[in-house]
């Protein structure tokens, strides 16, 4: 059984919509490809109590992972590590293997009180190196549960996750990976197939089947999602084609057209 | 006090990356133009027990909003009304003018099980129309919090947000409006300005400032984003000019430089 991830975002830009959440859709991307699914994700603003009860509530919920983005640089709205202490029960401290990565970041040996703020850390936390930028992620345990930060730039956000991220995913994936399908239907309606679609999904259930109206030029179809967690593709070729072959035919059987398509994003 | 509101975005796809999250943030970006604060944006799967404890726990944090989006289509993982009824401890009943509304969109008298499922509401709902789709969504009111549910393509989404959450966030604003200016300021780093920002945000407690720290072909910057919930123009810029000033100086003086930008979102 893979694991499974939360995310938490924090930023008032994200809860004003100035900013989309690519980071979000990004690391749920990366998730699920390597089979971990993730549960949920929390935008939160720059609020310490915001922060600290979405990831309380997230640690009751007993992920493998929470994947925690924004809030570490040098400003005073900048709080991730302290809500984190906060939700953990734990003191702030001044790191000295992150003031270590800070003073190398800025390439100067004295740090004023902001610079030093990037190095304070929850007591028993990790940091975690920032090749693209100034502020260490952090890492923490808890109860079970791996808790990282990253910045919220998503330059950075990407490399650390690359180099930090990554090989816990791996450890969490027992070696499955997502394979994944695309289909239109036209000529068909959701509610016309609402019967075939449980029919598939009861004598399938290690396959995912979904279905997205969409209309284009007036003119409406289905997108027919379908994927299977498998250790090959030869293991999720075989599960799939029986699914696919039994909604291709049930599509046709009412009147309506299936076809393979290759989504753009 | 304008109101606030929390966001629930349902599916599968959002979980997994497929899909961006923009449902999430044309709807914040909404509510903060009209000073409406979002506190939250929570992202659940296709799952009854995921989207009725996402609910229950907005619910708990008192929002006088909270809007749902996605999972009131006929297929099986549509549950989004069953989970509102579920959190709410109420039955789903076939509510008759979400059937008649169902019967109009088809423009056929007898419906299926799947296409009645769309008329099956908490008790106590009230169906909202849906001028582009089949589905209505739901408008239910518990302990003082008003919950709406849309549909989650985003065209039906979008007008039935017009139809039917305008006028409740209208009432909600008290007639506030967010205005909003964007500075960008090379030479200067988050953590050279700290203090500088820490003081403007103490002298100016209405006027709200963030930092942004941006690289563009190797030149790293900072986007300063400023804002104000007012109830005119006149009083918005009078409140901001003084702390757009103090800043505009701080960052000179400390070798910066400053200058209004228009940002292309």
């Amino acid at each position: 059984m893979p694991g499974s991830v939360e995310i938490i975002n924090t930023g008032n830009e994200l809860l004003e919509g100035r900013t989309l959440n690519t980071n979000g859709q990004w690391i749920a991307r990366r998730c699920s490809s390597m089979g971990i699914s993730v549960r949920r994700i929390t935008v939160v603003g720059d609020s310490l109590e915001d922060i600290s009860s979405a990831l309380r509530e997230a640690l009751s919920r007993r992920p493998d992972l929470i994947i925690i983005t924004g809030g570490l640089g040098p400003t005073p709205d900048d709080m991730t590590s302290r809500a984190m202490a906060h939700a953990l029960g734990r003191e702030l401290e001044l790191n000295e293997e992150a003031l270590e990565m800070v003073r190398r970041a800025y390439g100067v040996p004295e740090l004023g009180p902001a610079r030093e703020k990037l190095a304070l850390l929850p007591e028993g936390a990790r940091p975690l190196e920032n090749r693209l930028g100034k502020a260490p992620g952090i890492l923490v345990e808890h109860g079970g549960t791996r808790i990282i930060a990253l910045p919220g730039v998503p330059d950075e956000m990407k490399a650390m996750f690359e180099d930090h991220v990554l090989p816990l995913l791996e450890e969490l994936s027992g070696g499955l990976i997502r394979f994944e399908a695309h289909f239109l239907a036209y000529g068909v309606r959701e509610s016309d197939i609402a019967d075939l679609l449980e029919a598939v999904r009861e004598r399938y259930p290690e396959v995912y089947v979904k279905t997205h109206p969409r209309v284009e030029e007036g003119r409406s179809y289905l997108e027919i999602y379908i994927s299977t967690l498998a250790p090959s593709s030869s293991e999720a070729r075989s599960r799939m084609e029986k699914a696919i072959h039994e909604l291709s035919e049930g599509i046709s059987g009412r009147g309506g057209s299936f076809k393979p398509f290759r989504p753009t994003q």
